[in-house]
């Protein structure tokens, strides 16, 4: 046989979310400013704590040994009595685990759930990692619909059981919800932990966009729904909370101390998690309620922009998030992701682009989400004018090209 | 169905290197000093010019962003111009993605290799997470068997014939080698390489302990076997290169571009590699060969001693390693883990005892290796000596408990 990758890499998907990056690479290279909505990457400064930390431990320092598996002990204890403890989710330090940020703690949370040939439900439109690794670990998901023009509303619990199988084994949710913004009330986490308690599935709620919610009622975790601590698998990240994605720095959290035995065979394989990051996080631990609060207050500002000049785009209709920093826009284009490109590609305001992530791989069900694009609000709001400004009239171009009569 | 973790992650192996790791923390916290033999996490100072570099820039650092997938293309440009052109490894900055480790490079190069169903080839005693990611990624490993009382020579290529299948789609090794310590000669590299290509199989080379040599032979990386070109995956690190294990920043290098843009996929699927460590990584690209030169030195020192010292004990036999800082050891006992596990919890010279790792599990034919440990000599000398004199008195005295009669 000749030599070639395994024919399961070869059908791997590729990240939605990045797989347009040659072409914004491309258009930089001939100097075009490009404005990232595109990825959840925002530009909000860090808690100067964090870097302190790190210089301080690196200052001197002989040399930089693996941690413990689960992570430093310190990071552990710091999150459970500084950061748990603080917002209202009651842990043992045993109950917690230090994972290569978020990604890894889905990927390994997934995998404790299901093995090849089971089932996890998702709320669509869902982040696209999620089949990623649903993928490479020979999982199906299945999508439980939502109605952008409903505000990506958690449709009742009937169509939850309409997926159950007997393969069925978690529901995953990120809430708030990259990439719709949705921000699951007390209401609906509740129904859904009765549902996963009714039928015994475990419950991975991704909640690393906790700090960025846009209403007077608190953040509802899953951690707190009652007599469901069995099933809860709690999936965290100091990447957006105190703006360190390039940390690596997440976590798994669970009362079930099986699925921490578990986790923790994971953590093994992998020896331990990034070290210079653990210190970022540690410092990043005594961040001040006021960092929090601007960050929020800006982000409402940002929201509110985006929010009013996409649905001032003639065709566009992008639903009020009330969480996490994106919203799905539903565009006046047949596919998004032949829009996005040609963004890329051809079009340009005073040698300016705007590029976006197409949608489409945000969805299970066949069809739905094609002409639907995440946009990450990330920037300030004089940039993100900007950018939604060449958005507005890169979609009225692209239709006349295109031939599109009038407006959708 | 009642809750419980999935059959998979249920039958997933423990770290044979890590779970006897509950043991030492319980004798720490009787206040026992615990000698550790058994992890590859050496003591040796990092370059000065990484910490430099980590504190370089988090000074006046706004935010820690995402990186490029593949890794910030200054630690690229400079592992390609700095590192490995120094060492006569000719490779573009295409041809090289950094990785969270080298745990995640030979991960991702197993699953580039080969699918669910697929067969590996591996030189026998080989690091025991590579059993670990096979499991994960259904992969069969097929062990070549080599002898302890040969230094763990590599046998005839006709070894490897027999192993052939429809199914087998790589050979795996580690050169130098952990747990062996065994120095792949340039005549086993070529035999290896023209194998790989007769039969069209992927080479990966797990290449971490490239700088741990001790012979006046420079090593011979898979990446210069003439015309394997396309076969060979390179793993590399510089966990143990530059003593910065908890940097967890590696890479993987290949002149196969389908090989390349695999590995992209997986890379994007969990974003990026922790940044700080990349900028340490960045900073040790400056270390002066001097450093390298005095490290040897000390090497070379701690196993002259390790294996003196363990060849005097009555019944061990420990062959010379020319490679890495372990050797495995043939020692006077039935079950090595339950030694091992015995002089955690029961023995104690002076309020201290000795951690060596079973070296079972990096054995995959049945039966062999079971009165093996691994010993990481990773100590400076007096320290080292303390440990191994404590070794031999507690195998003599575990020897007498247990009724063994003589020396074996």
């Amino acid at each position: 046989m000749p030599l070639h990758i395994s024919a399961k890499t070869q059908a791997m998907p590729a990240s939605a979310i990045r797989k347009l990056v040659p072409l914004s690479d491309a258009a930089k290279a001939q100097g075009v400013k490009v404005y990232h909505l595109n990825v959840g990457a925002p530009d909000i400064k860090s808690p100067d704590c964090a870097f302190e930390a790190v210089v301080s431990k690196c200052r001197g320092m002989h040399h930089l040994s693996y941690t413990n598996s689960a992570g430093l002990i310190e990071l552990r204890e710091g999150l459970v009595n500084k950061y748990y403890k603080k917002i209202g989710i009651d842990i043992e330090v045993s109950e917690l685990l230090v994972d290569v940020a978020g990604s890894e703690a889905f990927a390994v949370a997934m995998q404790i759930a299901a093995g090849p040939g089971d089932e996890i439900i998702v709320v669509e439109p869902f982040y696209t990692n999620y089949q990623t690794f649903a993928y490479l670990n020979n999982i199906t998901l299945k999508a439980v619909p939502t109605d952008i023009r409903e505000g990506f509303k958690v449709p009742d619990i009937s169509e939850f059981e309409k997926l159950v199988t007997p393969h069925t084994r978690a529901v995953l949710i990120s809430n708030p919800c990259n990439p719709s913004g949705k921000l699951f009330t007390k209401e609906e986490m509740l129904a859904i932990g009765d549902f996963c308690r009714r039928h015994d599935l475990f419950l991975i709620s991704d909640e690393v966009y906790r700090e960025f919610c846009y209403t007077e009622e608190p953040h509802f975790s899953a951690m707190n729904i009652p007599g469901c601590g069995q099933n809860v698998i709690l999936v965290d990240s100091v990447s957006k909370r105190y703006n360190l994605c390039g940390a690596r720095i997440g976590c798994i959290v669970s009362h079930n101390k099986e699925v921490m035995a578990a986790a923790l065979k994971f953590a093994q394989s992998r020896l331990c998690p990034p070290v210079l990051g653990q210190y970022a996080a540690i410092g990043a631990l005594d961040t001040p309620q006021s960092y929090f609060d601007e960050v929020r207050e800006e982000y409402i500002r940002r929201r509110d922009c985006a929010v009013r000049m996409l649905n001032d785009i003639p065709g566009v209709f992008a639903p009020k998030p009330f969480g996490a920093f994106y919203t799905v826009a539903e565009l006046p284009v047949e596919n998004a992701e032949d829009f996005a490109r040609w963004m890329l590609t051809d079009f340009r305001i005073d040698g300016a682009t705007t590029m976006v992530t197409p949608a489409a791989s945000f969805y299970k069900t066949p069809g739905v989400g094609r002409n639907h694009a995440r946009i990450a609000y990330v920037l300030e709001v004089p940039e993100l004018e900007k950018a939604l400004h060449i958005l507005g009239e890169g979609l009225e171009t692209y239709r006349k090209l295109h031939g599109y009569e009038g407006v959708a």
